[in-house]
């Protein structure tokens, strides 16, 4: 039933910046690919950008596999209708909860049609959205978790991880359970946490928002998504979001009882709460894995003072260049009124020795 | 009583990041700089690095303002101290908390010597800590509060103010308890609740650690932070951060309360409450100021793949250079297991187009 080429004949349902994305990494991959979005305009923008056709099903070439990327809270729907209308075709879905559209999907259609069902989640996404905001590499390196239920028909999983692989995820295979639980803690908390911090500074006096630092920028970068998408997934995730959620409600209970001890001067042990707080942080920050994967290697950072006018930046990288060292990272911070930027580039660790006495031989101010 | 020239002789007390930061910007000024530390290796480190000479005061020459940069738990102590010690000088401390200081002084000299002490915070730090990691030019365009209390003599205000603005910080004038509010609201709230959203991720399966993004990187990223040093953060502004945390606490109850309704199907209004948390969010993230200071200018973003190859970024570099036009920022992302990264550029949004032009033009391939 399922096609030997799994992705001759894509078809993408919803053309904003995952749908689009996809369909401009699979480009090079010379198959065919339809695009239908319940916005002619955002369609045909995709189609512009090259991401696929216009058009629909011909008889004579059947849909292969069918990627619905539309908004969380109604991809049930648009999947169970898909599954119908393209009675060969493997369906997938993208949306960022797994267990709530399996539960649509399996209320809507015929068990049989449930086999050609697979959900998966693509871990990218931009701060902006659409189609104008998609990128042929947005999954390059990403997590693409593929989350097969129990009677998906194996080749059907084999479909969408063919897809995933292509455009250049990593695949990961879990229950849909298991990867909501998982988004929950990663990714769901984080935001509702940025969200809230981000909230009370609404009525904040200009004087104290004025003192915001790097870290409450960092802390709250995420408070700028969209509310509508959001309330769709946190819905969508309701159970697990709220387990997570009231585990944090506790711990941050603790913390307020532990001030208000400390605060009335009948303090025993409240600062041990506290710094048991912190440290625990440590130990959960220490966890997430790099910019560069789930083995993250520990880079050296030297920081260059760097003159902020044009081809400054050009003759450092050139020196770096030519020293044969390769930067892992690089970041540019500049001090306001003044006419030196900091770089910081980042190299492996037995990199920055030399990477550091190559620099001052050649004038630069380094700082470790 | 307070000298003409506030800066001729300064005594540093306490030579970790801040304290050694203050002598290496000091050096320009011109006047003695004396260094003190209770760790003899640490005050050596500092001399090395050029931010004073080891020593102390002799009375043909008193010490014009002394800096105490100790922990926030003995600063209180180390003030009264030299207040005592040098009859003639103006005292700051550079703690992060200012009402607890101003009350553990205040308990501890003369109403007389407590006209020459006035609490300041320069909001500069880093991720790193001690006297290594100091910059002379830490403090640069940073705010640097200043908190007078009721009996602070005018002079002395001066004197501290001179400081700040000579290492390059934007003074901001401050009472202490507003200082306090401000900074629990902007730094110690969003260092909280960076700790226990890691902290919840200790004891999760490595496959759900594995999805983490940018998102949860972003957001946690504060919580590598030092947990003796804010333990007495959090205890020195216990009734402050305690009201913030409250507030936090409450909205996240009814976050919660709002998904166990989802959850439970007799949802009345409750996907309501979740939009407005997002959205209450948006208009707090939109108060903080950029990094360019309290006016942020808005920059456009080019991102360029870049093979990852040493020399790659510095053709990059100079192709900007030889177009003069200036970065602003720079951001450099990797994907996992792939040969290209992807140079995240800033550069004022006129200059937008003709770098897209150009970069194209010379071969680069560019996304906007």
């Amino acid at each position: 039933m399922v096609s030997a080429d799994p992705l001759a004949r894509v078809r993408i349902v919803g053309t904003g910046l995952i749908g689009t994305s996809i369909g401009l990494a699979l480009r090079e991959y010379g198959g065919r690919v339809t695009l239908v979005d319940i916005s002619p305009t955002a369609a045909a923008l995709a189609r512009d950008l090259g991401a696929g056709e216009l058009g629909d099903d011909s008889p004579d070439a059947p849909i292969t596999l069918v990627v619905v990327a539309a908004p969380p809270d109604v991809v049930g729907g648009v999947v169970a209708r898909e599954l119908r209308a393209h009675a060969t075709a493997v369906v997938t879905d993208v949306a960022s909860v797994k267990a709530a559209v399996l539960r649509d999907v399996a209320a809507l259609v015929s068990p049989q049609d449930l086999t050609r069902y697979v959900g998966s989640h693509p871990m990218a996404g931009r701060e902006r959205s659409g189609a104008v905001a998609a990128q042929a590499d947005l999954f390059d390196g990403r997590p693409w978790v593929v989350t097969p239920h129990a009677t998906s028909d194996p080749a059907a999983v084999q479909s969408v991880e063919a897809l995933a692989r292509f455009v250049g995820s990593a695949v990961r295979r879990m229950a849909p359970e298991v990867h909501d639980e998982a988004v929950a803690a990663v990714s769901h908390v984080p935001q509702v946490a940025a969200s809230l911090v981000a909230a009370a500074l609404r009525d904040l006096p200009s004087e104290a928002v004025g003192l915001a630092g790097q870290g409450l920028r960092d802390v709250t970068r995420i408070a700028a998504s969209n509310p509508m998408l959001w309330t769709q997934i946190l819905a969508g995730n309701a159970a697990a979001v709220r387990v997570e959620l009231t585990g944090l409600r506790d711990r941050l209970t603790q913390v307020v009882e532990a001030l208000g001890t400390i605060d009335s001067g009948a303090d025993v042990g409240s600062r041990a709460i506290l710094a048991a707080a912190i440290a625990d942080g440590n130990a959960g920050h220490a966890r997430i894995p790099g910019k560069h994967g789930p083995s993250p290697q520990v880079f050296g950072v030297v920081a260059v003072v760097v003159p902020d006018e044009p081809g400054a930046l050009a003759r450092l990288f050139a020196d770096i260049g030519e020293e044969q060292i390769n930067l892992e990272d690089v970041r540019l911070e500049h001090g306001v009124g003044r006419l030196v930027g900091v770089a910081e580039v980042s190299v492996v660790p037995s990199a920055v020795e030399p990477l550091v006495q190559a620099l001052r031989a050649r004038g630069w101010t380094v700082h470790l």
